[in-house]
């Protein structure tokens, strides 16, 4: 298929070169190839989207990225560089690249400012955030974004009608040493990635963010970070909760109905064509966005799986573009390679 | 279908009554319903396994149980005092129940001769331990039984030949503070039950449990507690981190192999059609196992799901008994309501 | 689900009543219920409607019906005689009931003017055939509708914007005697019906109808007739077909792309969610539209399932009633039940 | 995968090699290359087989082969000089080569003796039909094999306890002329052969083969010639049948009962994950057996899928050689490549 959107595709910055290859040593078989690819956005990028149909790459920043420095003033003049860094680079290949906000999440007011500002000025389509804001003295304190706090910032989304796209960072402080420091292999994809996400967005649905943002739109990667193969069980206890305990309160609505009005889940590291079904049965196809996790996922894998998965063509349009055309309001939207 | 075998059927101790119904609150409707049932083995579990066609009940003490007892001494008394209990009310009705051996997990030689002792003289038919075990002076500790440390209790397993179910128990201590106090609807079936045991048990998986045990054999509830979902995903990166990182010294086998070899999955809790085919694609129909998660649960929807679910009858005759008859050894087992 | 539009639902002429009683005889356990049933358009329907949900029910002639009739003008004048009456009972609940028109296949044109007429006059919503139309002296001609003489007929079709419900009638003649005699239970919905449409409907994909009618739609009932089920294996061997030997000629698109394109699918008599799911992945829950076959189904059993089928929210919605809503332009269509 | 089983896989006799070739024009791109193929029972096949992980092949005469010849003296010639053939070039590879017999269905006495000599003289693992015999003056008729009549011919297979593979023929006579002449693009894997196919084994599962012959094994290609696709529809029907009319007098048991204890389907020719998952909730793992369709389809295609389709290791195993292993008890089999 071509004219693929893709929207997890992580860029950084070149001047942590350093840091960029010695994080790369931790999961990349070649650090040198890892850091030029995902110091790029040009050549590189542009090439693999060109061989493997995808027309259209949001860019955001790679985790923890902001979300891992807990000095408040410190975030805050990072993502601001990163943010027009990118949307220097984007105004170079406006046809092929757009880009999702980097906020420093430790107070609501700003990182509302801070994406208003790029909406508004940079035309970016939204914010991509790790997970919990690292903060305290020590880093070991983690915000969530679940508290009415934070409500102020999710009007603004909603207001500037742009997603959030909740993405995983790795654990740390406290939550390291007593849960993955002695299981280390599971930190990232293989687990600690879904069990971080999971927790935030089910404490979002839990704690009224979307009740009282119901036009609010979060996006999940990886096929939905474990939650769609327990929608079953979810949906019977929150229903439980809800008739004996005090969990309407806050959670008016079923979990299928915030996957149906608030929820999507994209593809990102996750080229299972059983998975993307069940997905498709418990979620809906019309929910469910193509992305690769480029370059911790190549092009080749993500493009070559998607374009043979057993699918209908509707559906394979609607993963691979149409869905992030309606999303993002791409209406006009026209793919050279398609 | 009648002559279902169930495996994570909790009972309570009566003289806890107050501690029960207090708990109970935490999740039922009719507290004394609840407390009633929990506490009952005999007449109440019987009347609606007869009802429902489920010929054999496997019991096990309900969670948190001996997993939240600190102090090791009285944790491994009340043990003792469990596995006597229930192996009294066993005998009672020796073709309708059998038991797992409750035990304290503060030290791996006295579980693994408390395991001993309740297979050889009771008769039980393995263990079911509730996650890591709280230790330390404020209960603040979790123990993992992924180290080599705890080989000597898993082999012990496997030389009684029996199986561990590793059941989920809530999140305490720091882990409490840190992640679950402020978004308390998701603990337990919801989403902390998951994160728990599919942490511990690919923790032994990464951990190289199964390759020095290779005879292991451990069940999951849930349909899994998440795992089968990302069993692309999780595949993926095992064999990245094998190739190019030093996970292959420990876990020299792939995910797929040890859902093969030494891992089951139990319906409890999860009654879901469409997750139930996912896992038959992805682990299959030889290692799921039928269960309720009575009194959490009940009798009716469980086995009336279970038993209208679209499925060959073979696989309904394998899920619904004979995979448990093969796993526990229970060639002449013959149930009088099948 | 409430305000769901259901559209392979059957009547019968009141004036035939004895002979739909007999004919009743051979499927129904009680013929005078069935008969009852059929003949009634109003109170019953209605009743059974607005207890399981469904606003709108689009009403078809009985099979074989009009099929069944080789001489022409008989035929004729026994389509116009249907649809005069079931426009006036339509009148009567404009909100709750529609219509299809019933046709005599044996002339193209004359079949297209009644189209037309039952269209722009009575305001019906497309048509129902009952597969091939018997012909020939004695009735044993089969008239195919997927030769070219049959294109005035589909450019009607696609001029007024209607789709038709190419639905199966019991075979007859000399296939009847060599097939299906001596095994007669497997006549109608065990397995001849499914033979009869999937020719028919696959010999207009192959003889270029959709490819000379690009706008057409097509309504197969029973989840399509066995279709969807070898979907991988007609477009394995069609694309070979095209590219050595002539099918190309005639059939330039894929069978997928007949199915994102042209045909649809209802549920009518198939109330099986794992066929349903398997479905959605391989023709897509846009191109599935709810159906009962009332009242050779009963809407107990057809709402029941379809209500607590598992499936996002947003499906249940298409499949139940925004797709149709769609393919009939029934945009303004508000359901008192909704 | 290695040391797989496959079992469609066809021959032909190379005297009648213009015959093949002439045949092979009307599928293959190459037809020299197509004939060279079937009628290599050695180095081609052998060298796939290496490349490709199959360890036993189960050879067959090409469809329509026999049942295409409507003088029963000539077909029982031909069978014979087929098997006698066939046996000499299994003896030359018996770790790789094995064969099904090949029969003349005219007389039910002749083709069970026929098979009778196969298996105990040849040894050959059961026997393998193209869908009716054609019959009569002009080859019009067509022999079913579901009357009592052929109850001796069933029972020896039984009692040999060989499985009979039903494979498909092309349409022929009077259902050639009015069903399948004009949409010649049918005929075939498209369509023609599940027809055949389906109306056989249902007919004999409707008239009572199975109740009489309770331990006959059946095995159908193609992932079982759509009927697992209506398991549900077939199964609600039959029920009704047999409550309120005669079915039950000849069929006791129902549709999935047949599947799990006297019907097997193959993957030959059907190359489809999302297919062969369905198969699994319908018809489960246990009853499906890897196969080609060699030289219809090709080795590449076949185990290039099957080895890398997502399943559970255990049924990878299963469905590619266990499975076969039981069936054709073939306890001792070792293959070389495995």
């Amino acid at each position: 298929m071509l004219g693929k959107i893709a929207l997890e595709e992580a860029f950084a910055l070149p001047r942590f070169h350093e840091k960029t290859k010695w994080w790369a040593g931790m999961f990349a078989t070649d650090t040198d190839k890892h850091t030029a690819e995902i110091n790029d956005v040009g050549p590189i990028r542009l090439d693999f989207a060109e061989r493997h149909g995808v027309g259209l790459q949001i860019l955001s920043y790679t985790a923890p990225g902001v979300q891992d420095i807990w000095d408040a003033k410190d975030a805050q003049a990072l993502a601001v560089e990163i943010n027009d860094y990118i949307a220097e680079k984007v105004k170079a290949h406006p046809d092929r690249f757009a880009a999702f906000a980097t906020l420093s999440m430790h107070d609501p007011q700003e990182a509302a400012a801070e994406l208003r500002r790029c909406v508004t000025q940079h035309g970016f389509l939204g914010a991509l955030v790790n997970d919990t804001q690292r903060a305290g003295v020590d880093g070991d304190d983690m915000i969530f974004y679940d508290s009415e706090k934070w409500d102020v910032f999710w009007a603004t989304c909603t207001e500037l009608d742009v997603p959030l796209y909740l993405h995983p960072r790795n654990p740390t402080g406290t939550i390291y040493d007593k849960l993955w420091a002695d299981r280390k292999w599971l930190i990232g994809p293989p687990l600690s990635f879904a069990h971080g996400v999971s927790l935030h967005v089910l404490g979002m649905v839990t704690n009224g963010v979307f009740d009282r943002n119901p036009k609010l739109q979060v996006i999940l990667g990886h096929l939905g970070e474990h939650i769609p193969f327990d929608m079953w069980r979810i949906n019977h206890w929150f229903e439980d909760r809800k008739k004996m305990l005090g969990l309407g309160e806050t959670c008016k609505r079923t979990i299928r109905e915030y996957f149906a009005e608030n929820l999507w889940i994209t593809t990102s590291g996750h080229f299972s064509t059983t998975t993307l079904h069940f997905c498709m049965a418990e979620v809906g196809a019309d929910r469910i966005l193509f992305s690769i996790d480029y370059p911790f996922e190549t092009f080749g894998d993500a493009c070559e799986w998607f374009d043979s998965a057993e699918m209908s063509n509707t559906d394979r349009l609607k993963i691979g573009r149409e869905n992030a055309k309606k999303l993002f309001k791409l209406g006009a939207y026209k793919d050279s390679t398609a």
